[in-house]
């Protein structure tokens, strides 16, 4: 649920040139930033990879910053929608894989969006813009748990779903202790087991 | 919990010549890193700020990872105790009450050294050893709660104190979103509740 749209993903976006120029930037800014990490992040060096001139790329985007919070935005257009398994508990779970997968990749484009995030103050807006989003997005799984008996109407949504993926993030963003492979599905667990004992309610 | 000594506190510590340089330096780092963020630091300043020679900083910190890391790992040397308030909930909630007060501060020091973490690898490695001291010492909570019957025996210690803690982090560190003061009681009380409910059994 963190991930920018894979490069992939990106080229298949519809457009005319702009857009096209646009996507072929922020993929090569996303690869960029995989292999070299924030330090190594130059907008010449994302112009090159993207077979764009770099004069387009600084009129456009002007700096690292501004390329970063695009990347951040463009991510928020993907059309993602949270799992939908038939229960809570799966879904949660299925989210937390997502997480994991997203926040342990290699090249490990997520972790280096977040911690650009601590660099850039386009950046930090843009990434809090996509977990509002994305969080946002989540909350449909909360209704549909709802609609099927499984919890109270009344649930917090948003505080269910943080109690649910915070371990995850906590761990390998702060922490940054190894992978658990078995914490995406703990933590679901533990929030299903919360909610029902009415910590949400 | 995340916080290193305040100034008050390293003041006190006790030792010859040695220590009250350290002392002195390591004080004027989180105040400059208070005051101006990573990005403002500098060992001259930290040096002129502390009245140490510059050449006695540089020798034996050589940098400002140097200078974070040794005061990150003198944070863990502050004789820190987690809260005991006679049941699990109220230890659960006074932490994260601790936690929230210190990624909140003004000047926000721990905010800036978490922060500073994404930047210098050593900054990085202490802050892991720190975080890891800092919950070691917190399955003292847990070991009381089963000794007073809160809990059954072989509760897992650390998946129940990160199911506790990581909403307050990842809310205000990663979210950034603004504090919420009812969040510490509430992730704590989840946590009992899902203790309760056998989540880390």
């Amino acid at each position: 649920m963190t991930s920018p749209a894979p490069p992939e993903g990106t080229r298949r976006r519809p457009g005319g040139r702009t857009a096209r120029i646009r996507s072929q930037v922020l993929d090569a800014l996303l690869a960029e930033l995989g292999e070299r990490g924030y330090d190594g992040l130059t907008v010449d060096a994302v112009a090159a990879r993207a077979g764009v001139h770099r004069a387009t790329v600084y009129r456009r985007w002007s700096d690292v910053g501004g390329l970063l919070a695009d990347a951040l935005d463009a991510a928020g257009d993907d059309g993602w929608q949270p799992p939908d398994t038939g229960s809570l508990r799966g879904d949660l779970a299925a989210l937390n894989h997502e997480i994991q997968d997203a926040l342990t990749a290699q090249p490990p484009v997520v972790a280096a969006l977040i911690a650009a995030s601590f660099r850039s103050e386009q950046a930090e807006h843009a990434q809090r813009r996509l977990w509002e989003d994305r969080y946002a997005r989540c909350e449909s799984i909360v209704a549909r748990a709802v609609r099927r008996g499984e919890l109270p109407p009344r649930t917090d949504a948003r505080r269910l779903l943080l109690a649910a993926t915070a371990p995850v993030y906590h761990q390998l963003v702060l922490l940054r202790t190894p992978a658990d492979p078995d914490l995406p599905d703990q933590a679901a667990r533990t929030a299903v087991l919360a909610a029902s004992a009415g910590a949400f309610a």
